[in-house]
């Protein structure tokens, strides 16, 4: 990389952030267009001086993760509308002074998912969880495709009540939030077409973990789980088994580091690039 | 370069700062050195939220240029004791949430004077201008050298009565204070060693002026010019051919870096990569 005194920086922030993938896979890809802009890793504890200095200094561009997601948005000037609805961002953009947030986390997965040539117009999906992934996941459905009905079972009874309510405030679909059971997951799956995983359960290192029963996944139905360490969930192993058709964590991880790219350049995203760096740096 | 999530940020703060070298100095020096180091520049308007930028996002160190050198001096936690004799910095050090404010303006000059293999010891010196550049070397050599006269020749009165009344109060050698004039002039050069030009004359683009009569010129004198753009001025093509050796800004602003280099890394600089960039890239 030539780095000079036009070059403009992005960073990620978050603690801890040593292990983060992003500057990797973002300065791949800038090289790969040949932008002169180069991205960094910082471990912030302060969120509204990081924001300061992103006014400061005149970054362009931030990702935004744990524990910042949320907190930042009080520090920022203007709020995409799914990010609002989300109440998170995992995007900051720096326009001349003027500070705009994103969430690229559901548009991600909503890419991941047309990616692999699913059809959400009129079809009911089934997500597991309430925490911020599923959250992300469900707002952008809610706002960008038509779906007949979401189903919403999770494991935190308020978290997931506020989520159904939220998202149905949101969305001509019919949502349907419950506990998660094998009884109200059994009753769901039957006319479910995409089950979205959105727990903790089968990352690393708890890998040999799964909270659906491989007994309910049958052929059509697609598979996708947000979890991406491992790339292959025992979830996702076992769907295959039964001839699902899965999506991987890795895509909506992907999609997600594509459409910032998108936003802190305003060009294209060399996407095969970003998607070599990552499946060489996830080990397993 | 191979950017990480371990990697350290460096910058350089001022406005206007798009022309800035150093960015291709210090990034060259860093991989010469094998440091997982960057160094990128930003256009700075409100210097206290880049300096609290420095430390919401861990930045490892700046470089600080005009118009901030004066007034960042307020929001640091230490200030390096030439530093504060000098009244302005021009790199700050964050060790671990700790901001350190250092001048290397005047070590640079310094650095370049020995490396010249000029001693200082006993010598008499004479300073033309009262400045920032002259300010800093002054300050500087009053703290680091044990001259016996350091003549101080300024067109800004209040100014070069200030700067000599407090070198004076810093240093054991006599300092005289007075208007640059011819009579001055002269009458200072008789018992010089060193003239060292720090006021603007002679940069480009106006490469053609000088305030030292070539008359006034004659070996053993040593002539030193902190302008370094064009890399040889008049004063200095006009010093060799009376045959007094000679000192560039050039070698001035390669050993503030090499200084700042030092502060920043805690490593030895690799001084002649960083001579060959600033070559380089100086067209004249």
């Amino acid at each position: 990389m030539q780095i000079d005194a036009h070059t403009q920086l992005c960073a990620v922030l978050g603690k801890p952030i040593r292990h983060s993938l992003s500057p990797a896979i973002h300065n791949a890809a800038f090289q790969a267009k040949n932008l002169n802009f180069v991205y960094t890793a910082f471990e912030v504890d302060n969120i509204e001086h990081a924001i300061l200095g992103m006014r400061g200094l005149g970054i362009r561009g931030y990702s935004i993760t744990i524990p910042h997601k949320v907190s930042a948005i009080a520090h920022v000037d203007e709020l995409d509308p799914v990010a609002a609805s989300i109440g998170s961002i995992n995007t900051l953009v720096n326009n001349e002074g003027v500070l705009r947030g994103y969430n690229t986390d559901g548009i991600g997965a909503l890419r991941a998912i047309e990616s692999a040539g699913v059809k959400l117009s009129g079809a009911e999906v089934t997500l597991l969880g309430s925490g911020g992934g599923a959250r992300a996941i469900a707002c952008t459905l809610a706002v960008k495709s038509d779906l007949s009905k979401m189903n919403i079972l999770g494991v935190v009874e308020d978290e997931m009540k506020a989520l159904a309510a939220h998202v149905s405030k949101q969305s001509s679909a019919r949502v349907n939030g419950a506990m998660l059971t094998e009884e109200t997951l059994k009753k769901a799956l039957d006319t479910t077409l995409l089950l979205i995983h959105c727990t903790p359960i089968g990352m690393h290192p708890r890998v040999d973990e799964t909270v659906v029963p491989q007994k309910f996944l049958s052929s059509p139905l697609v598979v996708f789980d947000i979890v991406y360490n491992p790339k292959e969930t025992r979830l996702l192993r076992e769907a295959k088994e039964k001839k699902c058709r899965v999506i991987s964590g890795v895509e909506m991880f992907i999609h997600q580091a594509v459409a910032q790219f998108e936003l802190f350049t305003g060009q294209s995203a060399p996407e095969a690039v970003m998607r070599k760096v990552v499946l060489q740096n996830l080990k397993t």
